[in-house]
């Protein structure tokens, strides 16, 4: 099958998550993705638990579709190895701490000169301008700085980290829509640039309502629970073996509830006849609707609200997320083969594409499973001259 | 200044959150994105709070760079006027429930003999196929179905829901990739197609190493509070006025730590000398660590850490986000003009672009605002035309 990407030649420098997560987009969609490792450790998640047979299921499922070649960029001889490189590629995306490319000599202006079409793509913890460029990040630190934590977490409780790294993962992503209209831009004009995604910028940019809300009202938001501030009923409820996402949008879903729960008067009660009147009467409703929904399991309620159309869910964990009908049918838990760990199962390509969808083509590769093949491909060298620079011990 | 998406023409038949987020994502890079809204309420968020003046700041911070038209797209000759623009335009999308567009005649299939070069996004709660597919959802109801809820919260505690909308933002996110990976796609062959990312799917895509996780050990990860859980420390600590995050990442950095706190002994006690043992005693290490910090202001802590180069940040609240020193030395706040409400501030662009950075150029369009302009500019029309069609209440 073709795919979207196809031809785009991308030197990704990345290490650990946030590159990673964008480069791993770009190659889920046909990119000629090409991991430059340091040579012997490379990647740092290679060394990130869990593991199966000692190769790391973190690092696995970041890296398929990608091809790894080592190189030592500290050795003046593998410079000129990667700067031959950037001639050939069309994105470079790296990760490291604001400066370390150009310390190697390989900063943007460097690469520029060489090539003027690439496109650079640099992902950090807090950007490549302003006081704090040079400071290191966690993903923990950004979500600690950005507001989501102080909007996450149960109501009157302690503000509450995402559980995924989303603070890497969104700088992943806006990376990768970054090199994707600085391509369509170098389309139209032969003309590179350099993306400048930062960390602490992204969570600035989901932040969502929040802004607005502090904006209006002057009151910095708290962390909201799982209840809607404003929608009733929209929350979590009891049921006899668990819980049930309940989220009655409107006036009309709530009566289709009533009805699901024979309660069809509550839709007469003044107390609850719109949806600003429930707002106001939530602490009496939801012991009304709890007392109804502790009498069935999550999975009848599922049934019997689906079939009224009323919006609703179990509250999944990963075990049952990864077993779930419609992630099975839309190929969202994919498995991979791999020569050493065996089969693995990993999240699949959420862009669903009719001409050019995007598939996982290859595990993720062992260290340096490529440098031969690319330094042959890609610079037209000689077995005997790749023997020859092995000894040199730049990969 | 060039933008990198000018000349693309988005046809934005999107509505509240996850849409809107996507074409604010390419209006910000330059797309000329044109918001088709139905006559008289428009995209029902022009209807959320909070208000300013009687107009949505949430509506307002989500459609900037947009234009407005309203279409009543039941009435025969608003498709036509629809199709019309579709003939002229480069991309088209929607968030309906699957099936909504068919019914209006207007479904892919139906474009694409007009204009078989159109890109067609369609972001909804479940995708276009599988057995949930025509089912409602809202946010919270992807959240616990996908799993993100199952491991964010307390230790220990119940799962919980993320406070901004995450589950609208990353579709946003996916989709905006998938329309231009599809643009790519289209320079080089001249073919457009579907592009369908669905909420529930993109949940799975961010988990993170959860599935990894599960994979591995079998055991459904829970809930996971503030602290790592294999790098110590990393958490929040308490301050004498507040809290700070410490991410001392290894050991060189926990070796820093101690340091500034006079506390270099730890750095050699048997128990805490690497990261694997303070893991193991991090009941005894926290305390410790505790006893320190809560001596000094979050903001004394911040400066001594940050001098000796040990990531942290304080859990910022909203307000203080909105006045952090780093935020607003990338433009990550802006203030934008509206004729009703006056300055409105919200999050700016977070993806830095050298030769194309994106701005915001106007504010929110109000409800058909550029109805007349838009015909006249892209079908041609006259006023005489407008007028007539005036009369026929399709816009």
């Amino acid at each position: 099958m073709k795919q979207a990407l196809e031809g785009i030649k991308v030197l990704d420098l990345t290490r650990v998550l946030a590159g990673p997560y964008a480069t791993m987009v770009m190659a889920d969609m046909g990119a000629d993705v090409i991991k430059i490792e340091a040579p012997e450790v490379g990647d740092d998640s290679r060394q990130f638990g869990p593991y199966i047979q000692n190769e790391s299921a973190y690092f696995m499922s970041l890296n398929r579709n990608k091809r790894s070649i080592t190189l030592n960029l500290k050795a003046p001889k593998a410079k000129e190895l990667f700067i031959e490189m950037v001639k050939k590629a069309d994105v470079v995306v790296e990760n490291y701490r604001p400066g370390t490319m150009e310390k190697l000599g390989l900063g943007y202006e460097e690469l520029k000169k060489i090539n003027p079409r690439i496109i650079y793509a640099a992902s950090s913890g807090f950007g490549h301008s302003g006081p704090y460029s040079k400071r290191a990040a966690y993903d923990a630190v950004v979500q600690a700085m950005g507001g989501i934590m102080s909007i996450t977490g149960p109501k009157g409780g302690k503000p509450t980290r995402v559980g995924p790294s989303i603070g890497d993962v969104t700088a992943g992503l806006f990376t990768a829509i970054g090199v994707l209209a600085a391509l369509n831009y170098r389309n139209n004009t032969g003309v590179g640039q350099k993306v400048d995604v930062a960390m602490l910028d992204c969570q600035v940019a989901i932040l969502e309502n929040a802004i607005a809300r502090y904006v209006v009202t002057g009151e910095a938001p708290k962390p909201a629970g799982n209840r809607h501030s404003s929608i009733t009923p929209f929350e979590p409820f009891e049921t006899s073996d668990g819980e049930i996402m309940i989220a009655a949008g409107n006036d009309a879903l709530f009566v289709k509830m009533c009805e699901v729960f024979g309660t069809e008067e509550w839709a007469q009660d003044e107390r609850f006849k719109t949806n600003p009147l429930r707002t106001k009467h939530v602490e009496e409703l939801v012991p009304l609707i709890t007392e109804v929904t502790r009498t069935k399991t999550t999975k009848e309620w599922q049934d019997l609200l689906d079939k009224a159309g009323v919006p609703n869910g179990p509250i999944n964990t990963i075990d049952k997320v990864m077993e779930d009908p419609q992630v099975l049918a839309r190929d969202m838990i994919i498995e991979v083969d791999h020569p050493v760990a065996g089969h693995l199962k990993m999240a699949g390509v959420p862009i669903k594409m009719s001409e050019t969808q995007g598939i996982v083509r290859t595990h993720a590769p062992l260290l340096g499973q490529h440098t031969e093949e690319i330094l042959k491909e890609l610079l037209g060298m000689s077995t005997e001259e790749i023997d020859a620079l092995k000894k040199e011990n730049i990969f």
